[in-house]
Order: structure tokens, then C-alpha cells, then sequence
């Protein structure tokens, strides 16, 4: 791999630029457009079989080995966030209110990289790599899905994710098999009560009132209604009623997110919800409005893809670098084609106390940029363990083609 | 009194204007200047003893009498309310934002006729009348205290105040002995917790539960804490936290009011508040803010000045309209005066439900006018049975000097 | 009344015998038999109508006057308590368990002394006195109701009830007009859940956690559903769930009370307190039963015969002993006679700190046995103020027959 | 192996009879006198080195191989539990009140079997074997500490931990590394408030309310204030308050449970619990006493030792008889034993529909004998990977010396 590491390192600086590019110029969830056109031309150079418009803002790029084998999928994801950008470096985003504050822009740099060097020797590979640079992860529905209904995961065998990540240091790769993350789920009630005079109570429907024992109420379904083995969360994240201090309030508006790791305690979470909600509204003479929405499916990881992740990610950072962590109540629509693919996801560590300490989706987020050399290294590694078994010993100790 | 009823029935037309002026013209509490001018000079003219700027822009006029006797004091307000005129009539508001919505306008208008009735005939008059135009009584502090701290009661021996009231129809007058209308208080609760992830809660301090939880503890303080023979109102009329479904709310927002008729009870529910409010904060380990704002106290009636009322409401509206009304929840700086003297407060019905059916400080509120005969009546009488016991019949029954 | 003053005096003995006797031998609700036997042979001793087995052990007398006119009912309790007596004195009680430790025994002797002293001058009386000996007044659904379905206010005019009173110290008389005492009702709740480890919540349907959601639900009533004029109040008595710390329990027992001074408001309350409970249980898949059981209803005295009472007591204790006192929240089937005639109910000083401070009900309560003659001569004057009015002064100011 | 199955074959008949004649003759937690004395006396005609009274009825006995290795200590359970036994079986409990309904008899004839089979080689055995009779594992401190603090564990390098379990059919194998079962802690509050009458809360504090409120807050330290990745349960499982329906109670006792794997978990649900607890009662002005009491700690298996036990387990009842199975929220003072040496627990299924479906603790428990030939099995082979290595081939192939 030596080789493999010398060439990367070649490639770093156009990585970086790639990164930057995208960097100023970030494209909102299902509006990629710029970005994708970038991706397809960069693919296209290289001369892989590239689609565009997949699912979206989706595009494809198809690397066929010489000889048959297995493919293997690898994702980047392309859109950017409603943030404005307060960093002061010279890469800060252009446009206004818009920013890459999640990482994205380097998943496709990496990737864009990744597919220019296993394109370089194309000759060598047996079986075939297919780069899915993916829009909207951010945006619930999500473009995986759109993607996968579009074909994308057709002909797929194995597929990998991979994000920067700074709340883990440079240096640092972590996965964990099954569940990795959770599935995320929002929901808004709307308390309809009947407003009044603040003191003539007996003739209003209180909609504080109500929603304050609403919430209360919904406390028991985690305390009592989930095995306690299980995870689940329920947060009420807003909380609205009411303009002045004296009338009582018409109508209460709240807002909360659900997570969980497993389908049928997520079910179970959104019954409860509902049931509780109609109940305390109805136990008070109030109507109500609940809709809970599903957000992306828990990511669950193959357990032998991530002993693959955990090889590979040894002989890059060494052994006490390669972390099990525990699973994040984050969400990603990664978890969609981990539905209907063996494959894992995996973090690659991206900050550093001093330089990269902010949080993903802070308005100074940014990441360290050697990174990308890592996750391109892991990506091409369980690229290769796959599609060229056969000359992994040559890859390995000698000299690329230049 | 057909000489009283026929001087007043003559009058109506000045009052009617004088109404329909200020009602054009409304100026916002602690604003009423050009209000005052209108009243002082009326006042001046009919050669009152007049003082402005008294708690403001309060004024009085001083209706000495020839003979020696006590001093009776009228009170009308004078301010409008923060709200847009909806009505279509000529005499709507011509300012914009503000309303005479509450009958304020209606309260000057009558006073400014019955002092000029009394005036007419001062040689008759025994003991004294003060008429008090007060500003500011939509809004704590109000005008009535910082009147009596200009001295306004100094020489007053029993005080008189008179609603024009809408709830009640035309021809109804109403009032009882003890409490009439509520102390009115408010609060405001600010709870501090800490901001989170919404899949962390246990890194949070989660202000929505916390909320929560408050406004359900709070309910023990009516349902436990007081007398059940008390009077007592806890209403949380506003609730806010929370920017985003999936966010933590960081802090609460709360605002209330509270009514009461007893000062023991107004004390113990304020002392329980801040209780309940400091225990449930840092139960959960929240800190908080809690600023408990006293309103207007309750309103209590001195029994023989009601029974007063009510001899002299019969003789204008007949027995079966002079009505015994249930205390009402709602508050009056005319408390105040009530706290150093003697005397009672009334309404005097002007709502019927054809046309004159919106409550107070509705934006489409009016009243009928007609009411304002009633009420400048009823002041008259109160004033006669007090300032003139021993003309009483002849003033009754044979005309007043023209 | 000097005359009636002097035959009382002469009388007290005998009552204080009559009341030592019932005290020794107390009789429970619904078993007023012995207790019975001894009032009516009493009355017919007096040459009265006597009637027993009137709804129940109740026994009535007829004192028919002379002259035509009203019928006055006055009516006294005659049942005892399941308490033992803890006191020392002679006059205890000798049948275990059971004591007359509110004061009917000193009803039964103070009437059957006025009934003694009225015989007397029946010459003189015009009217009729009906004498009221009812049972089983402290045990729902009591006495009362069953001698009003019996005939016993057929041709009662006006009806009159005394309740000797160890709060109020000996030589008070106290009652006002309206609502004197509250409806008395009472509920049980069994919730049904499923029992379960203690370790696995989510198994079970946790009847803690429901019967603690549901006493806090129920706080609502009180703080929010009932207008804040009423008085009302809903008491969870006691609660009782589970025999082990580690397993979940099946089912959890409450049970309560309710006090109100409206029927209307006793109703909501009753509505209200079973859809929460429904809905609560419901909510956390539970099922329940609910029982409500109307006690007494609110005793509401009529305004005039209060007046008649407080002239009355006026003349026997001063003015300043006539007490207008605050409604009590305990409950009285004298309510039911009130509910079909004029006329109502009072409370006469019978305590004192020193030897009679223990409350009704208390197994140390004894009266100040002084007390009977002053509900004796309040009686005895409610009765003249009706029937010899024109007889009056005679019978104030001279001697009665001897 | 198959000369062990033979051996045990022939000696399972003495174990039914030994296990029976525990059955019959149970003693209870810390009175296990005359077990201890069976045991011993077998131990002691086996030849090996027995200890009494270690750790109060503790048995021990060593068994030292020929040749120098490690000492691996095997750990059954004596006592029984205070339940009526409700079988009708010939060997049914003797004693009244007394029952071994949770399979300890079975654990010491399982051993006592071992003990005896693996002497009669000990001329083959390298390293030593510790058999441990613990008394008291019902009942909190249990035994397991106790004998620990008398040294018991000194020499011991691995001991193991068999259960006969009715919820695994018989034939099963079940256990998983890291947690096994829960830590479990009791708790005990006591709120002290003010009684009083039914009718007047504001004079009392209602015990009841207090209480209620109180299991609803507690709810929020499992939803909000413990680590959705984390376990823990909080139950309460009994609350008794109060005698009458129209009294406010003025006590209320409530006990329940806590379970946890973590200690952090564990310390910061006891902290929070009573903090809840103390703000609760101050808020509402009772006073209160909590007692937490810590259990036996969470259970947590060595993940080397379950790779033993799975890799024996397999060898006896195949691969798909082996089960990993979730967490117990159960507790067990084995876990003592594996906080100071390297080892583990299992279950051995001892259940089935037809004959042995009743849970442990039941009164009509009893549990599938043939499972102690498994058990037994499963020790023999965890002592001979230890202790007998190099033997391990002749001595699965051969017979054994007789």
C-alpha cells in the first residue's frame, strides 16, 4: 500500500481543492445541482459509465474492472445546510445563509479522489465499483431512498459509507457492528382548546394546561411502556401557547423528535404517543392534531462488513486507533441501503481540540482536511480486499502506475 | 326628580357629544393630556374649583355647596386602550392603534353632566362634590394611587364610582356588598435549563419538562392549598421554549395571572408560586427567574353605600332591574379609593344584544348610550341623598331652576 | 321569657339525666331501637300524638294548640358512632365500641324538655308543634329521607334543626343565611393493571403509576373546571396498591370524597371525576371501576327563618354572641327537610377549651352540657315567634303555669 | 466424554435423591444448618479438605489434583424462600412456609455429584478444584460476600456459576458476556404531611397528593435523566395511605425497586431519586425519610469464561441449543465473586410447557431433574479444560476408573 499512500498523497492537494470549491459554493438539500454537474464532469473525465439525475440531484459513476467479481458501492453525500457560515477563512461559503456544516463537501472530494485512483489502474481490478454521490441527506425524505427506487443499488453486492467526523480526533477510525445509529422521527401536536377570560377558567379549555400534563404524560412511555433493555428517546423540543398573560390560551403547539434502534419499539413509541395524546386532549374536552412523521430507519451495520471496515482501518491508524463506539442517537439515510445491502458505515475521525473543535451543523464547523486522506485510504483498502484479492500482495508492496 | 329626569333628558345631547369626541380622540394610559384639557376647562367653565395634573394628568373640580355638610366624591377614568377601532360608525376612533373599548370615553361624558347639573343649583347643595377624572386605569400601577398620593381623598368623606357595562343589559343596575371585583396579579416565569442534542437528554436540562411539570404542580394550590370557601385563580396564559423539533430548549418562558378577593389569599397563592416554582426548578436542576407583579387589589364594597345604591337605583330602574351580581374576576383601581373610604362601585347595564353586544375591549365594542342617563342619575341621586337630605322632597318633585 | 327561663332551669335536671342516659347507652344508625322506646313513652307521657316506626326507628309527637295556625317541625338525631369511649366519667358509655361522641344524645334531651315545657301551656299555643325524633343521621343514605317519604312533613309549615357544637364555645349561637353546610359525597376507585416483575415495566400496566397520574389529573377539577366562585373540594382519602417493593402492582384502591355547596357544581364534579379516571385508566391500557355515592346534599338555610333564628338567639345570648358564620364543610340530612319547607339550621355553642375541646366525632368528645338550655330556649322562642304571637308579651313577661 | 456421561448416568439417581431430600427439607436464607451439615458430610467422605461456617453456613470443599495447575471454584446456592409449597408431589416441602422454589436443591445434588465424580480422579487432575456451598442467596447482604470476606476466594484463578432455569427448556445452554443480570436495589420513602378533614386541604398536607405527585416526577428520572444507550428501571411498587374515605392522610409509605447493569447508572438513579423525593415533599411542606439500600450488583460475565462455557455448552447440547441470551433484570449475589475473579454464570434450561412451566418463586414450582445431568456435565467439562489439558483426549475416549 505503500503505493497506494504515495498516490494519495499526490492526489491530496486536488482533494483539498475539490473541498473547497464545494466549500464556497454549498447547494441546499434536493438543489445540487452546481455540485452534481461537477461530480458527473470529474467522473466523466475519468471515464466511468456516469449517470446523472438519479433520485434527484443523484449521480452515478461505474467502474468496471477487467475481470468479473463482486461490486461494491461507495457514497458520498452532496447537499449543504440552512447555516449561515462564520468562519473568516478564505474557503467560507459565498452563499449566503448556505453552508457545508456537515461534511459533505469532503465526502465528495474524498470520493472524487478515491474514483481517480482506482480508475488509474482499472486494468487490475476484477469485479466492478459503483460511486453514488447521493443529494439531501439532511432533508427527511432523504435522497437514498429516491436513489435506490431509481435502481442505483441494482446490482450492488456490498456497500460502504464513510463520514468525517470531528467530535472523534484525526487519527482515530470508529464503527461499531448493528445498530450504529438511530432512527429519527419528528411529530407536532396541535391542543385545540377553547380560549378565555384568565379568570373565568371553568369556561375555557386550557391549552397550557393541557399540554403541560400531555408532556408529562408522555414521560411514562419511556420511564415504563419500553423495555428497559431497548433505547428510546422522546423529547418535546417546543412548546408554544398563548400572547398575553391573562387570557388563557385557544391552542397549544408542540413539537418533539423520537429515536430509537429497533422498528418495533419505534412503533410501539408513536402508538403510545398518539394514544396518550388523544386521551389527556380528550380527558380535558380539547381536540387535537398529532401527525408523527417517520425520519430515516436506524442504521444497522453487517457485522462481517465491519470486521472488513476494522481490518482495513488497522493497518491505516494501527490498532488502539481503531475505536468501538457506541451507537450515536443521530440519524443518516445511509440506513436505507443497509436495508437492502450488506455493507457498514463507519466515522472517520476529523477534529482536534485546538483547530476543529466545533460540533457538525455549528456555523464555525470545519474539519481537518488530512482526513479525507484517511477515508480515502479506508475506502480504496475495502475496495481492493474486495474486487482484487487476487493481487493484493503486488498492490500492496509496490510501486503504482504513475 | 321629573325636574332631574327633564334636565337630564335635556342634557343627553351635550353628554352624547362629549362621548362621541373622546371616542374619536382616545389617548393610551399615562397619555390622557388633551383629555384633561377637554375636562378642565368644561369644569372651569362651570366654575368648579378646579386642579389638574393631579396623579398625572388627573383633574378635579370642587363643587362647593352653600351649607356646611360632607364631601362626596364622583370618579370617572379617562384612558383608552391599545387596540385598532373595527367599527364603521362616524365616531370611530380616528387614532389609529387606539379605542376607547372599555366605556371610559362614556364614564367623562356623564360626569361632565351631572357636574354640570349639580353645578347648576350649588345654592341648594349642603356639603360638597369632587369630581375626580382619573387617568390610567387600564394600566398598573394606574392612576387612582397616584391620585390619593396627590391627595384627592384628603377631604373626602364617601366616594362613588359608576362601569358602564355591556354584560348587562340597558335599564339593569348591579352591584353588591363586599367583594365586587378581583385583585388581578400577574407573573412571569423564566426556567434556565441547559441545551442539548434531542437524542441526549440526559446531557440536557430540559426546560419544556421542566415547564411542564410546573404548570401541573401549580394546579395544587387551588385544588389544596386554599381555603375552599376562598376565591382563587391560577391561570400560566402564555408558554414558550424551543426553536426546533429536535433541539433541547435550552429555557421557558412562562406568564400568568392571578386573582383573589382576600389579601391572605393573594399573599399565601404568591407565596406557594415561588415555592413550587424554586422546588420544581432545582429538582431538576434548573435555575429560574420569578417576578410576581401585585395589580390592582381586590374591590370591596362598604355595605351602606351599596344599600345607598341600591334605594336609588330602584327609584330610576325599578326594583326587579336593581340587580345583586356575582363578584367579578376582573380588577379596578377604584379599589384603591375604597382601601381609605367609605363608598361602593356599580354597573350600570348599556349592552343589549342586538346592537351593543361585544364585551369590553373588543375591537367592534360600543354601548348605548342611553345608559349614560342611567348612570348620571344614579351619581345625582347619590349625591342628593347625602348633600341635600333636608330639600330632598321638593328637589324631588318640583323643578329645578331652569 | 323570665317564666320560660325559670321552668328551664327547673327542667335542666332532668334533661341532664335524660342525656346521661342515652350517652350510657348509645345506639348505632339504623338500631335506634331502646333509644326510640324511651322518647316515645316520653311524649306520650306528655299526652302528645306519638307515632314511632316513622322511616325507620324515627318517632314523632303532635302538640297541637288550642287555636289554629302553623306547624312547626323541630327535629332531633337520635343515633350513636362505632367509637369506643375513651373517657373516665361515670356517665360514659357502657356498650362497647359504640358512643354518642357528637352530641345527639343532648339533641334527644334538650327536645324532650322543650316538648315537656310546651305541653305545659298548650292551652295557650295556637298551631301545632311537631316533634321530630329522626335516626340514623351519621350514616348515609340517613333517617331523614326515609320519614319525609313516611308523611312526617305533610303538614309541616316551617321546620327548625339545632346541632349543639363544641367548636363554637358555650353561650354562641351561630348559622347564616344560604348554604350552611356542604353535600357530602364519596367515590372509590379500583383501577385494574397488570401485575408484573418489578424489573420489567413494559410487561406490565403499572397500577402505581395510573392511581399517581390519575390524583394529579383529578387536581384539575378543582383548579380549572369549576368556577372559581363555587367552592369545592375533592379529597383522595387514601390510596392502597401492592404488597412487595419488587413486583409491579395489579391493581390499585382509592378512595375519596367530595364537598360542594351546588348541585350543579356536585355534578360536574361527579362528571368530571369519572372521565378522567376513564380516561386516564384508558390511557395507560388499564381497566377500572369507578363508584360515586351522593351523600347529603348541601344544607341551605332559608333567609327569613335565619332572621327568626338570630332574633331568637339575640335575646337569649346578646348580640354580639349571635355569630354569622362561615359554611362548614361537613354535611347534615337535615338538608333533605329543607329541600321541601322553609326554615333552617343553627349551631349552638357547647365548648370550651379547658373541658370540652375535643372535636366531634373524637372518642375524649363530651359538651357542655349548660349548652341544652340554651338550644332548649332557642327552640322553645322559634316556636312561640310562630304560634302564640299575639300571647307574646304575656308569656316574655309573666309566669308560666306552674 | 462418553465415560463421563456413563459416570453420570449411573450417578444421577443418587443426585434426584439428594435434590428430593433438600426438597422436602428446606431451610431458609441464613438457617441453613442442617443442608450445610449434608453437604459437608458428603464432601468430608469424598476425601476432600471441607471447611464449615465460612461465611456463616458455608460449606467449602477442596479437591487437589495430582500435579500443580489452577484453581477453579464452582459455586452452589442452599437456601430456600418463605413460600407455602402448593405441590402434591411425594418429596413436596416438609416444611411449613418453607419452599425451595428456586432450584437451589437442585444446584447442591448437581454439585455434590460433580464433587464426587471428579474425585475419583483427582490422581489425574492437574491444579485444584474449590466446590462452594454458599448459604443466603435470597436475601440481601446474601451469602457470597460473607464467604468472600472469610478468604474464600483467596487461591481460587476462575470460578463459574450454574442456574437450572425453567423459563429455557430443558436442553438449552443460555448466557452472554458482559452484563448478565441487574444490579437490584430496594427503596423505601416515608412522607410525612398533616392529616386532617376530608373538607379542608388548606389546613392539611395531603399526603396523598404528595405521594401522587411524586411517582409521576420520579417517571423523569428514566426518561430524561439517564442515557437512552443505558438501562435502568425505576418501580414503585406499593403505596399505602390513609384508613378513610373523608380523612386527608397524613402518611404515606411507599417501596420500590431499582435495576441497573451500571454503577454509574446505578449511583446517579439513587441520587436523583432522592433528591426528587426531598424537593417534592419540601415543596408541598411535608417532611420525609428515604432509605436506599443497595443489592446485590449487577452481574457481569468475563467474556473469556462464556467462550468456555459456550464451547462446552456446544459439545453437550450442539451449537443451536447454545443461546445467547439478553440481560435478566433479576440479580444474583454471584456477582460478587466475578467483581474479585475472572469467570461467569449461565443457565441451564430445566423447563418445559407440559410439567415445569411455573416460574421460579412460585408455589408450584419444580423444575426438570434431568437438568441436573447437563449442569453437572457442563461443570465437569469447564473444570477439565482448566485442570486436566493434557489428558483431555484419553479422558473424553476412555472409561473411567470405577
Amino acid at each position: 500500500m505503500t503505493a497506494i499512500k504515495n498516490r494519495l498523497n499526490h492526489l491530496f492537494p486536488k482533494m483539498r481543492e475539490w473541498r473547497r470549491h464545494f466549500h464556497q459554493f454549498p447547494e441546499l438539500s434536493f438543489q445540487e445541482q452546481k455540485t452534481a454537474q461537477i461530480v458527473a464532469d470529474h467522473l466523466r473525465q475519468l471515464q466511468l459509465e456516469v449517470q446523472t439525475g438519479v433520485g434527484g440531484h443523484g449521480v452515478t459513476g461505474l467502474l468496471k474492472g477487467k475481470k468479473p467479481g463482486v461490486t461494491v458501492a461507495l457514497r458520498a453525500d452532496m447537499d449543504a445546510l440552512p447555516i449561515q457560515d462564520q468562519k473568516t477563512c478564505a474557503y467560507r461559503s459565498k452563499v449566503p445563509g448556505v453552508m457545508h456544516a456537515c461534511g459533505h463537501d469532503g465526502h465528495m472530494a474524498m470520493m472524487m479522489g478515491v474514483a481517480e485512483l482506482l480508475a488509474e489502474f482499472r486494468e487490475q481490478l476484477s469485479g466492478t465499483v459503483l460511486f453514488i454521490f447521493q443529494p439531501a441527506e439532511e432533508l427527511v425524505p432523504g435522497g437514498a431512498n429516491a436513489m435506490i427506487e431509481d435502481g442505483v443499488l441494482e446490482d450492488v453486492d456490498l456497500i460502504y459509507g464513510v463520514h468525517l467526523w470531528t467530535p472523534l480526533p484525526y487519527g482515530v477510525i470508529g464503527t461499531r457492528p448493528g445498530e450504529l445509529m438511530a432512527a429519527a422521527d419528528s411529530f407536532e401536536i396541535r391542543i385545540k382548546g377553547r380560549g378565555g377570560h384568565g379568570g373565568l377558567p371553568h369556561e375555557a379549555v386550557d391549552a397550557v394546561q393541557i399540554a403541560a400534563q400531555l408532556v408529562v404524560n408522555l414521560q411514562s412511555i419511556i420511564s415504563r411502556q419500553i423495555d428497559p433493555l431497548d433505547s428510546g428517546v422522546l423529547t418535546v423540543g417546543t412548546i408554544h401557547a398563548g400572547q398575553a398573560f391573562n387570557v388563557i390560551a385557544e391552542s397549544c403547539h408542540l413539537q418533539g423528535t423520537v429515536r430509537t434502534f429497533k422498528e418495533e419499539v419505534r412503533r410501539h413509541i408513536q402508538y403510545r404517543l398518539e394514544e396518550i395524546t388523544k386521551a389527556t386532549c380528550r380527558m380535558y374536552g380539547a381536540s387535537h392534531e398529532c401527525r408523527y412523521q417517520q425520519g430515516y430507519p436506524a442504521l444497522a451495520n453487517e457485522e462481517k462488513a465491519v470486521s472488513r471496515i476494522r481490518e482495513a482501518a488497522r493497518k491505516i491508524v494501527g490498532k488502539k486507533n481503531v475505536w468501538d463506539i457506541n451507537p450515536l442517537m443521530a440519524s443518516e439515510d445511509f440506513s436505507y441501503y443497509l436495508q437492502k445491502r450488506p455493507g457498514a458505515f463507519c466515522f472517520v475521525g476529523a477534529g482536534n481540540k485546538e483547530n476543529f473543535g466545533y460540533p457538525h451543523h455549528h456555523p464555525l464547523f470545519d474539519f481537518d482536511e488530512q482526513a479525507m486522506r484517511v477515508g480515502a485510504e479506508l475506502l480504496i483498502r475495502l475496495v481492493l480486499a474486495e474486487a482484487v484479492p487476487y493481487v493484493c500482495s503486488s498492490l500492496f508492496f509496490t510501486e503504482l502506475p504513475s
